[in-house]
């Protein structure tokens, strides 16, 4: 078992081994506990560092199981960032740095015209949702790892680079909350909702257009955003 | 009276008893405490762990209570996870879990065509609101867990499996707040609502059918989230 | 003067006085305190509790005031009432339970169908909003707790229950800010709302209705819940 | 420069000096630390006050800078209003009182008329947003706060005390960002806002109106809450 | 490597070195710790300074960095500008202030116009959103610090300065979902939103314009905030 250190870190005391503390080879950690060239001892003999105490927790909890697992909504993440580049761990600052490439901030919206299912009389006394389409608009890339196989791109006629916006991709099913699930899961939160009837008009409804069905017709439009 | 124990968890001083320490016999605090191998003292004498001194708080209530008991909206589950996995605490892991099967995030949407009520004219001076059915739309099994008996599925044809999506639900009855009360209870939170009224039309209005309530028809569809 | 006492919750350290420990005769501070018998001193000489150490400040808090006083939006209210039983601090749990029973969580919805003045033409250069009557739906008793003397209850029919669910209620008033801030001062928040505009019609108004304030009329509706 | 003095408050340690606790002539620390009557110290030989200790820190930075300076969106006001109480200092209660009058809870509604323009066929490319007026509902005295000049109230006809409601106010400009801003400084967020179109008719449009512009009238309402 | 010190702050302890806390040449603390006259020490020797404890924290960090680095969403800037000031540190004052006037709070509204692709019968099955424009409304200088290169000013008659707020800006693309994203990026979040359909008539579309595009118009207005 190795031998028990004792730290204070800008006025923070933490309890600590020295092969916790070896763990990264390349690091500021490393360099300064393998040969303690360059270390001080605070007056009760811990050894010192001149950094912020708080954001150590996450510096030790790293180096003890090789994993950067922060708090949900954790609000110190660009501070850890450069306590990080301090220390030279080059892992965290990998993970920080991933986790904000593989989920970047953005906006996807969710659109869709509907109605209510009035056909058969006498018989449904129920009348369903009906949806005709979920359109889906928003960067390529970031609808792409969103919705993967259930996204339909075929309509979309620029083939353009991901960075690029579309409002033309659709999805291959009509089950508006499984997108909102999905949308969900990847860290999206519905942001803003709007509704909207459509107008009437003087004409007759065209042949095969049930009037009812039509005159509930309306264009519902979900805005989700990642943070 | 069990004899006092002073710790010392990454730096965090937590005092408790032998005995507490002791509750879980396949735990690894067990394992360490039964036998005291392999147990290192701090230079004041309290038993050290390499661990997260601030997570500790949340293991020995485990301990002192054979309950897990967060705090409402607690933020590091999952860093609690990775420590009870350390701490071989599999009842803390069970918790966790079970309470992610048992209440899964997701989204349902309840929708209604609602009007007012205008018929004995001269009589009613106030209109108040009239709903036909509360519509529910999501998967299956969450439907049901929040609804319960209260859920009408009698019109939907697939009779599939409860990860299935649905949008052929709806309730037995027409309070709309009950149906908010009950997703309110269930942990799902009302994130986006929209509404819309209907396209008007040239032709006269079926027999039977109130102009006024024909003209006050509208779509109101609220989301619910379970995080 | 009483006596000072050094206290160790669970690694927390508290100073307080004996006279302070001993304020609720029935609890388990009494008990222990007041005989000392069965009570363990940890290396420093503090009285020691194998308990949550962050939980026991408004423990104290309690003791010192004779009332509970927690910071708005205390998230470890479940966690409070644990400790609390432990103690047997029924001063505690009946605050707890009371203001659970006084202020419920639920939901009430406020509708209103409404236009604009627009009758003298000329003269009323600014068109403002006209309602007809405030709707409120929700439980009969949660409604009647926030509306009080404001609330017609006239033509709701069913006379049961309190736990009924109505949307029959209205406000003898017609502004509906009031009736928000009534709601906002009980603990409701508005979560969500949707607007709807009317349908129009070939048929001609009916005598004596303007034209313009029908082809305005809007039904407006919030959700408001109470956590 | 005067002498230091240890503190223990409930459990908490704090520093200061002598002349920061007798900065406040009526209060209970001037009275206890003056005379030092009554007090006693710690077996470390500091003086000891029973009450919380955590809020303790407002009281002292009071005493330091003559100044009550909260964090934003503190959430135990209303403890620290029962500690300051305590203290008798009438200082911390004139700011916590004064706040809160001057600042009151409440709502405010904003809503406008609004389509856009069509006018100049041809040359227009872009239709802009025009509003008609932007109407204020609420109560008196805080649209007043909240608009000041602003403000025209005067088709206001019932010239009653501040403590009125009004749905008759509306603002001299037609910027409804301006307002939102005005809204957003005094500490009122938009908590939930609805649109709704208006209705068609057969009726030909009254001459001088544009039929297109007739087409796109809807009514938008934005409701403001302060906590 | 220079000298370790000691520092109870209010009652806080923290641990930095001379040459950290000399590094504002014109601070406080510069002032005090370069000649150490006025300095006093508390019982255990470590130097003594009568303020709040907690944000000492960042102005340490403020000196070991030279760079302000608060947590993401900080709420105590105004408790820390106060700090500042007394410690004479303009570095962290000018970081403040600058913040403050780069990124002034404020109110942008984003609308459109829109409908659905309806044109080519039988072709296209999918009726994608199509909108006209992408209107801005705000404060001038706010819509060119968000939108920069892809606002189009050229139809806003008042070259007036830039507080002055406008409702005839647009941009040259029309997607949506980037306008939310650099929205976004600059710190607003959506606060509201709301839709409406337009109204019927019983005149025919003009020549060129298609019945189902015309019947499905709507416009949706997003209100997006910044604190």
């Amino acid at each position: 078992m190795s031998e028990i250190v004792e730290l204070n870190v800008g006025g923070v005391h933490y309890t600590t081994t020295f092969e916790t503390l070896l763990q990264e080879k390349s690091s500021l950690l490393h360099e300064l506990f393998s040969s303690k060239n360059g270390l001080v001892k605070d007056s009760k003999g811990r050894y010192f560092l001149d950094r912020d105490g708080v954001l150590f927790r996450y510096i030790l909890d790293f180096l003890r199981d090789k994993q950067l697992n922060l708090p949900e909504g954790f609000r110190e993440k660009q501070r850890l960032q450069k306590e990080a580049e301090y220390y030279k761990l080059s892992g965290i600052l990998d993970c920080i740095r991933g986790e904000r490439e593989s989920r970047p901030p953005g906006c996807i919206t969710i659109g869709y015209r509907g109605s209510f299912q009035f056909g058969k009389d006498g018989l449904a006394d129920v009348k369903f949702r009906k949806l005709s389409r979920i359109l889906v608009c928003g960067r390529v890339a970031q609808c792409r790892e969103v919705f993967g196989d259930t996204l339909n791109e075929s309509r979309d006629p620029d083939h353009g680079g991901p960075d690029r916006y579309t409002s033309r991709f659709f999805l291959k099913h009509c089950f508006i909350e499984q997108a909102f699930d999905m949308l969900h899961e990847q860290g999206f939160r519905l942001a803003g909702s709007c509704g909207s009837g459509t107008a009437g008009s003087a004409a007759e409804p065209k042949p095969g257009v049930d009037a009812e069905e039509n005159r509930w017709n309306h264009y519902n439009e979900f805005v989700f955003i990642r943070d």
